[in-house]
């Protein structure tokens, strides 16, 4: 286990800030840890009635492309992870769960990023009016566990918080 | 889908840079868009002859905790998917395998990040010795398929490349 030595901010950014750490092993030995300093986010499984599953379709600018993924946003500065859910599900696809219920924290890049996602299964959902931000350009789908599984296999969901939570919801029934 | 219009390194390290960029939408807007620029990494899911799948154990610091994960690292400059799973494999817990097999590649943090993590089965498994680096303080565990779900519903199991990783090779069969 390392201790800290020196932490330095490099950039202070709209959700999240970058750092670069200088820190120390138990037998002296020193190096350098560059880490994405991360509020933490939710990502929802929205599940309808008929047993699909919602995604939506937004181009990535660091993937240069778009990415087919489940909703999912960060947290606000004292916002409560439930609430988030609630809120970037209602933003991103319109539609309100009846039971919004957490199943899993996941680390996403532990190697140089302190982000936790808090995944949560979404059920009960009644359709609404979507209110994405003017930089998310967001079309929404819906596809059942077959054919999830078969575009998984195909690598066409290609994001790894949507294959850790789809496959959590299809292995745990 | 918006076009950069600056760019600017924030800070290079040594696996991976730290970028800001100012970007433009279709409908003139501008945005800030903070980006680790990566160059992307392996992980394998490691399987015994009697089942089981092979985790390491590490401190983390980002986490600040250890945490249990499938094998992993970071691609080398110029190196192949290919050749970075089977020296992470044999680095990291000493097997070597007869077969390393490309599953699928996912994006970890498309949000800010450009890392791609390319994912493969490795079986035909045989033991030797781990070398791992001076800062990698790892131990290995081996995990039956029904133990990994049980660890993944309690939520043990915290990373999201090994959740993925595990059930897509659970759901493959």
């Amino acid at each position: 286990m390392e201790k800290t030595t020196t932490s330095k901010l490099l950039h202070r950014g709209r959700n999240f800030s970058f750092k670069t750490d200088e820190v120390q092993f138990p037998n002296g030995k020193t190096t350098t840890r560059d880490i994405v300093d991360h509020p933490g986010a939710v990502a929802i499984v929205p599940i309808l009635e008929d047993g699909r599953i919602l995604l939506v379709k937004q181009y990535r600018y660091s993937t240069g492309k778009e990415l087919l993924e489940i909703p999912a946003g960060t947290l606000e500065k004292g916002e409560a992870p439930d609430t988030c859910a609630r809120r970037e599900l209602r933003e991103e696809t319109g539609y309100t769960a009846g039971s919004m219920k957490k199943v899993l924290a996941m680390y996403m890049a532990p190697g140089y990023s302190n982000e936790v996602i808090h995944l949560y299964f979404a059920t009960g959902l009644k359709a609404g009016e979507s209110k994405t931000e003017e930089d998310e350009d967001i079309t929404i789908e819906a596809y059942g566990p077959d054919e999830l599984l078969e575009m998984m296999e195909k690598n066409t969901i290609e994001d790894a918080k949507t294959i850790a939570g789809v496959l959590s919801f299809l292995t745990r029934g």
